[in-house]
């Protein structure tokens, strides 16, 4: 089956979780919005008023007869179908609580430099962003990525299920670029006290079809219209 | 089997979208925390360098074996087993879908009180606050609800699947109840323009059990300590 991605073009944002799933796999996908009239064919079918299961928002995924939106939602349904996670009851479950809890730092990311309102520019809240961006790094990021730490440990690695490569490795690997990015001198810092979460970061990184996807123009640089945007007022 | 929730004890917050389905069910369950000793035995399972797969903060359900964290997972869990979700694999993965996108205005309403960060007291964001939460009255909570009320509507109600009752009906009754409390003059205006969301929330406020639930001192208050808070200065 052709899987159809659907995301804004321009960023890596949410739709890069699923990207990573589904170049991991070797699925063959197609990135809709980044083709010809692509952002057209993405509005039309998020306004369509036939449909019975519509998306809320970017990313969503067309799969045959199937539209599954949210990026959590839709990295389940992949782990099952891309053989991207564990097959047993317990470790489905435990790998989407993973992915969950990625997700609650990457929107607490996001909202480092849109703290007031997301329909605001960052100029008209860069003191309030000034404020949370301290409170990320001082508390937030030593807490989410220390206990991923934990949990990297308790599996003896290199990935959260042991030896066998789930999409939370993938998006865990995702989420310390961003914040590599964004925040270089607060993650400086906090990695000299992750070991187990930089070795993973490392591991996906030289897996071949992630490399190839790296080193590929269908990965989008980081920029300051995603959710990890560079600041350098933010990480000081 | 009798299920052990465990969340904080004095507030609704997220751990009532648990309550609700374990009630709605009729199933065996125990509210840990609000027990003898019982901030100390959730504490202490938090905390325990024993677990392999350990919550990254309550609410947790414990159920045989299993501890499963994060609010979605635990629901995604509990619909299957407890009849609150559809069995074929597009109606599981389309509640869970709304589901999440409840997780996501849950997460806003939070926001509204705590924008700049959640280790800071209210007093010292509330000019931020202020901002944050009239973005949020004049165009999320239309957006969000405006979503549910189209998807009701396609659905033929009075359920977002149609005449069976999903886990994601009893969370928008629960939003409806918080953000009632919470902005009730903004929620007045609102409603006008949601009339399904409002019978969905009369219907599942009329269900025997969660009616019983609802006049019982199992339901504790909305308060200033949860997610749904009344401050009068944030809806004006």
């Amino acid at each position: 089956m052709r899987y159809e991605l659907y995301y804004w073009p321009g960023i890596q944002g949410r739709g890069e979780f699923v990207r990573l799933a589904l170049e991991e796999a070797g699925a063959d996908y197609v990135d809709v919005a980044r083709g010809k009239s692509g952002i057209g064919k993405m509005m039309h079918l998020l306004e369509a008023n036939t449909l019975t299961h519509p998306p809320f928002a970017p990313p969503f995924l067309k799969a045959g007869p199937l539209i599954i939106a949210q990026t959590t939602n839709i990295l389940l349904f992949l782990g099952d179908h891309l053989g991207l996670a564990p097959k047993s009851q317990a470790g489905r479950l435990w790998t989407h609580q993973l992915q969950l809890t990625i997700a609650d730092i990457v929107a607490e990311a996001h909202d480092t430099h849109h703290p007031v309102a997301s329909s605001l520019y960052y100029e008209d809240q860069k003191e309030e962003a000034g404020r949370a961006a301290k409170a990320f790094r001082d508390q937030r990021i030593p807490k989410f990525l220390g206990y991923f730490e934990t949990v990297l440990k308790r599996s003896r690695g290199p990935y959260f299920n042991g030896r066998v490569l789930s999409y939370a490795d993938l998006s865990l690997f995702q989420v310390v670029e961003g914040l590599r990015y964004s925040f270089p001198r607060a993650m400086k810092r906090a990695e000299a006290k992750l070991p187990h979460v930089v070795a993973l970061r490392d591991r996906v990184s030289a897996r071949p079809r992630i490399a190839a996807y790296l080193a590929s123009k269908r990965r989008l640089p980081f920029n300051e219209e995603g959710i990890f945007r560079h600041y350098p007022e933010l990480d000081s």
